[in-house]
């Protein structure tokens, strides 16, 4: 793709660090975000991946994040617990609070924590993984803010309320779901703005809340499957803002305009140890062979096979572990006005900011 | 509608409960499925409630279903529970397996607890509800036999695959959505056979996995949101399935014709005590706010307001308590014929079988 240079993860790694450090961001409050961008990139997930850095470092710098936060976890049982992410980075507090969860299903089988007072957490799928890698069932959700249209309403309401799930498997990297509960995210939609293309009937809808086509027209995403995708959006706001007495749907402060004020976002996350229903080599032995079979039926007319989810991201991982993250101009233009701000020099990554071989 | 009579539920109960003292099924193993049938269709969920009692009884007398079963619970973490239903009713043994999460719950804040060699459940919001009335979260789960495309494939392989999850609310039954992870159901689809009514485009597809509208020649269903659908059904399948070291889609013996064959399904239920969490009183206010800022919300053309999940059956159960349950000329022949062969006489309930007034 024109306008494309792939840079090796950790060159944008050490550039991403060096962004934290000039902030005076400490290590462990920035490596999870760090992490988490990077891995999202490499899995192929450029809508929640590094293009993402220079938001939050602006939105640590206008006051949004706080740098200096008292993170408290509170014990609920000995299964549930809540964290006050006191306005820290969404990818730290998120990362924190799996970790606690998967320690808790260590010990009792199941582990759930909830998180308030935090921001955007990036790709769901990060903390899914985290527990999927350790052999448990990962969930991860998230409230954001109104883009939906409730089935048979007018105006925005819920946000694209993310459900992530995430299960080990034999010999490759875990099974993950990471959807939206709308048919296409916002940026997608940004996308075919920015390329003058129609969208499909049943994506958006205009300010009346009548489908569309027209993405200058559109206004708000639809749910997938009409009130089905629009009430799972539903049950994710209750995990999240309800559980956390957080603010729900129109509610929620705007990702953007970026001005300072706090989001109070909430998240939900859940880790469920598999080995305590079934021994874990038969459970991840049967997935592997669920996958498979799924894998290996006939395509219908018009695709090439059948995948399951995740499938993309590991293909996606595999190559940009070697071939480099690609970084698009935008991307490069914001990463260097960003160390110019932060009076980082870029000739000490040449790689991400040298002239193109 | 024509056809129909309204009879009021505990006529229908008395019916029931007399079926299953007819083949000699003892009241504990009964009454889940006599209540959970009848309140289904209070509910006004048709297809799951009432009709079902005939194929029930059947699947009883044809062996497929255990009249003397060996249930067995095993505790597998002070949270963590698995129930061998050993083929009895599958309503009862959700039902029990419920209560037992619930107890889980209340002591430990999460309960969470499978079932195997389990048969058809009805309809997962029974569950749900359970545990939502009791001021917790409630989430139910089945796996059931093969009527979905996978995304991109030709044939049929996971099933309907129901998503259910309540929560209690201030001053009204709790939201609960009791979802198929396809667009339509297979009931559905049937219907639109028998009145020669074409289908919408994307709800289902011919035998070579695309896309069509004519309901005689569709054999398969569509997910809902297209890859998103399909991999929340997967998501189901692990929960349901692979937890239990049960069969999963297409090897799930089917449900029709009924041969006999045990049923071999698995189910997923978990309940979570929301005062852990949050103040009850305060999560139940906010979630009355939620759903009334909904239901005030202003409706897009072509509709008549904006509703959320279980307000439709909220509105059927209050005036079905009243006026009765419908019943169709075809299932109260199926009642009659049942009695006959049960030897049981139809005079002893004249509200159901005598002549309409």
């Amino acid at each position: 793709m024109e306008g494309l240079k792939n840079v090796n993860d950790n060159i944008l790694r050490a550039f991403f660090r060096q962004t934290f450090i000039s902030i005076n961001c400490l290590p462990h409050l920035s490596e999870p975000v760090v992490n988490g961008l990077i891995e999202t990139s490499l899995r192929g997930v450029d809508s929640h991946g590094i293009r993402l850095l220079p938001h939050y470092i602006k939105a640590a710098l206008s006051g949004r994040i706080n740098l200096d936060p008292r993170l408290a976890f509170k014990d609920l049982s000995i299964t549930m617990a809540s964290l006050d992410a006191d306005h820290t980075f969404g990818i730290t507090a998120a990362t924190l609070a799996m970790n606690k969860a998967i320690s808790m299903a260590s010990q009792f089988g199941i582990g759930c924590t909830t998180v308030f007072n935090s921001t955007h957490f990036g790709a769901a799928a990060i903390f899914a993984l985290m527990a999927a890698r350790q052999d448990m069932l990962g969930l991860s959700f998230t409230n954001t803010d109104a883009l939906v249209l409730p089935y048979g309403g007018k105006k925005p309401f819920l946000g694209t309320n993310p459900f992530c799930f995430a299960a080990p498997c034999e010999g490759e990297d875990p099974f993950c779901l990471d959807m939206s509960t709308s048919v296409i995210t916002w940026n997608k939609l940004q996308l075919f703005r920015a390329i003058h293309k129609q969208l499909e009937p049943g994506w958006a809808a205009d300010q009346v809340g009548k489908m569309c086509t027209d993405p200058h027209v559109a206004q708000a995403l639809l749910p997938i499957g009409s009130y089905k995708g629009y009430n799972l959006g539903l049950v994710v706001e209750v995990l999240c803002s309800l559980l956390t007495n957080m603010p729900y749907g129109p509610h929620i402060s705007r990702m953007f305009p970026l001005n300072g004020e706090k989001r109070q976002l909430g998240h939900f996350l859940m880790a469920i140890d598999v080995s305590k229903f079934q021994e874990i080599s038969l459970f991840k032995q049967r997935m592997k062979q669920l996958l498979d079979e799924l894998r290996s039926m006939a395509p219908a007319e018009g695709f090439d096979g059948v995948r399951v989810a995740n499938d993309p991201e590991k293909e996606a991982c595999l190559q940009r572990s070697v071939r480099g993250i690609p970084v698009s101009q935008e991307e490069l233009k914001n990463f260097r006005e960003l160390a110019q701000s932060l009076e980082i020099d870029v000739r000490d990554y040449p790689a991400l900011f040298g002239e193109m071989k």
